[in-house]
């Protein structure tokens, strides 16, 4: 019985690109790190090492650099719907791609209270992200984010679960919810206003969280992704991941002390993690968070 | 138009156990990441907050150790099967489960030639690994491992590729091919001979990495698969993920030198990424590696 | 000859601790990793095993946790400083400690405009540190920050540096200049307004790498040294650890393109390092940037 | 009042270089991370910008690729002798210079039971590590290791610690003893075999650690040294820095089970932390681990 190739892709990761927009003595700064998978009839490499169908991943490294000094970035998601049709529109062996892109913000540095022109300070962890899928004449495109840790100290409870003959945990109607959020949405389409897009739910899946008086992490999770749907009607589905930080108030009580909620250990591992889907009536699921 | 719950899981990642089974003075050493997570009619708890159906992580986790306790761990495949039968046979909302386990290997200290009874070293970065999911009746064990660095100084070229207005890369006959292997191969059955089999792949992954001529890193990778699936019948389908860790040679002509494939950067990113499967004749391609 | 125990020093290393002050609705969040050493008469336990002057580095994890609790943890080095004078005071053959101090940052979700009452998003990597020491009747306390990443797309330039038979650098008069900022400052005394003190060091730094046209890092780092003692009094010296994150710009001539400081490769390793004390005259350097 | 610069070095930090000896079709594979630290007459650019003394740190990078170019690289600690010498010998103004160097064991891929010639797999976490300092006339050899991790399931007994108000640790006559060492040991000269002098020290670090049955983390710490100091007289002191990775056995009494030590949790966050130096009678410590 005979041998086969399957599914594969192969690509350039972690492009670590910065642009400066110098339009004037205010410049613009973007920090992106772009990924592309190119995916179609590779068989040669594969089975004889005849190269006539890769296109090098070195290529695709210099046509993220070319491409970004050829027009202005602009959103990341515009940004990999140019790559992906270029790969895929370019050479005809190539017929689908997987162009990923992570952006780090910016601030501007603050001087004498006034944003300064071109000296910036990192934000942090989190990341705006953008995965656009070419699958022969589909395009889908998925924005996200990742990297949002959030922590609210009360409104959050957890009881009411099932006990078998290994659970030990004690119900609790007041803990720390902890979590870094990272969360992936796919379009209906593949136009938009993409930063008032991202913007209004980010906004809104923050605004959630806090509000939202938390029975489990699930229901969060839910509460997240249901208001993000309501939000923006241009989005089909949003794929939520949460692992959840635990935070355990330290047991003071051997040195007289009692503990209202107020020392807590930050534990690394092992920790929850909650993942699901919220959709419309009518959608497919199709969005996963690695 | 209504919002809905989707594909959902829920469970506990990363828990750290060693196991020490001690029949007499000579001791056995085990080392696992066990992450479990649960699948099933999880509705109430997203929309409500009831958690009825919430099998906690806390338990998930108290589970893990007991079951360590109960029976001695063997096989992490064996391991990962009692875990999910139990939490999928135990509660009848939860359909379905998957465990995945690491096992760090230890080796023993060498004291004047000989192996020491209960003193260790850490054996590095390479993780066996297995993926086991229940989903309803059906039952599929994933074996694998990752983090084996391997690189071959001479037996590999790549040339040939097209060249298109962004192709600046030198074709060449000799460089460094390097990579970390992460590899994961779908089992027929749910029973077997696990060791051997992880055994036998890992030494042949290994050979033909070793021998196997590269023209592309494509080939290699198809290579191995293919070698693997000769090798052990069991087994029907196997996925690679290999970085192309790239090794530059350092351009010494500046300094009067001749650089003859001698000196080299080790860069870190960006990286080429080459991920496929290879299968059996008439199986479906069913493993992915995240 | 013989053999002897030279400095030595043993304690808890990175207990993770979050506190929740409670006072009404509006809570208070604080996120402290705390780092104790202790050192003295410790030869018993070295030489014999003898461990009757081991403060157990659990019950120094204990401590940290039962003062949170006692006290509001306040000023990190106010914490900091009650630490380690328990340590010394409470234990005869206690003669010196080292407490060590990460706060991580947290601002306040805004929903509707408004800062929320108990949810919070973490600010990023950066962390303001403080390092006490305990040495006999000496006591030091070090204040800083790690982890703020900082670029200038202009204003910097790098020239007249000698050439050798390796030099193949390039001379330039306007470079991407990135930093990620390890500062960390001694104080005179062992009192004061930490917090403001903080703030307007921290503000200074910032201000300095923004506005100062920089000829090297080295002048830079000068800079920004000179600049916080001249802001602030109460400071003797500062320490500067500035790692030289290099931008280089991508050559796109092979494309018929002109890269006009716009395209950047963002490099991992190697990195340019650049250390340096800055202190007022008459003041002997002591702290090291570890 | 004046403010100064004080003490301050640069340099170019983890410079990866991979070398390939090839003589004849058995390749040697080298694996090193170096990093070069000048210091001397660096006021110029500190206070004015005029780099006239600033050897760039890209000079320094191209000095390392080009020196193992020119000469088999050898021992690391004879590299970094070589690079030292170079920096502190041709550049008037530069007086002191610290290289370190780490380097990454490779072993060769075994194909049919042989070694083959040019296929290798990375050994690990563990680096081999140097760190060569010029002080004007002075020269100091340190040589160490890190990322040794090792644990014994037995013979580690931790008890007789003081009892204060906040201890509640269990005393212990069997416990997991596991760490990851680091350690780093100067020679009295500057010649020497190298490689023989490490793989001896190595050895006697391993062969005390698994045979001294401990009653304390600080015990082990001091019989290590002491015996890699009994074992070679080329070496002036060692110094050791050994976290405490707690490994605590898990409570399973709550599910009618007895935990004879063979169940364990293997913490992250916090850790103990053991440093100390061992030195010969007469010899000052000047070792310290970063």
């Amino acid at each position: 019985m005979g041998i086969t190739l399957g599914p594969n892709q192969y690509g350039k990761a972690e492009v670590r690109m910065v642009t400066v927009q110098r339009s004037g003595p205010v410049h613009e700064l973007r920090d992106l790190t772009v990924s592309t998978a190119l995916r179609g009839h590779l068989e040669r490499t594969h089975l004889t090492g005849d190269n006539s169908d890769v296109v090098a991943t070195d290529t695709q490294k210099n046509t993220v650099y070319a491409f970004a000094k050829q027009e202005p970035v602009g959103e990341i998601e515009d940004f990999a719907l140019r790559l992906g049709r270029h790969f895929t529109g370019e050479f005809s062996h190539i017929t689908g791609a997987r162009i990923r892109i992570e952006e780090h913000g910016w601030q501007r540095i603050s001087v004498d209270g006034e944003p300064h022109d071109h000296s910036f300070s990192r934000s942090g962890d989190e990341r705006r992200t953008t995965e656009v899928t070419f699958d022969g004449d589909r395009v889908r495109v998925v924005s996200g984010l990742t990297g949002l840790t959030v922590l609210k100290s009360t409104g959050s409870e957890f009881h009411g679960f099932p006990r078998d003959q290994y659970t030990t945990l004690a119900e609790t109607d007041d803990r720390i919810l902890a979590t870094a959020v990272t969360a992936r949405w796919r379009h209906h389409g593949t136009t938009g206003d993409w930063a008032a897009s991202f913007g209004e739910i980010r906004r809104t899946l923050l605004e959630t969280f806090a509000t939202k008086h938390s029975l489990s992490l699930q229901q969060t999770l839910y509460a997240m992704g249901e208001a993000a749907l309501l939000a923006r009607d241009e989005i089909a589905e949003i794929r939520l991941s949460l692992p959840n930080k635990h935070h355990f108030p330290v047991d003071l009580s051997p040195f007289g002390l009692t503990n209202e909620n107020e020392v807590f250990f930050a534990a690394d591992r092992p920790y929850g993690l909650i993942e699901g889907t919220v959709l419309r009536d009518g959608e497919v699921a199709e969005v996963d968070v690695p």
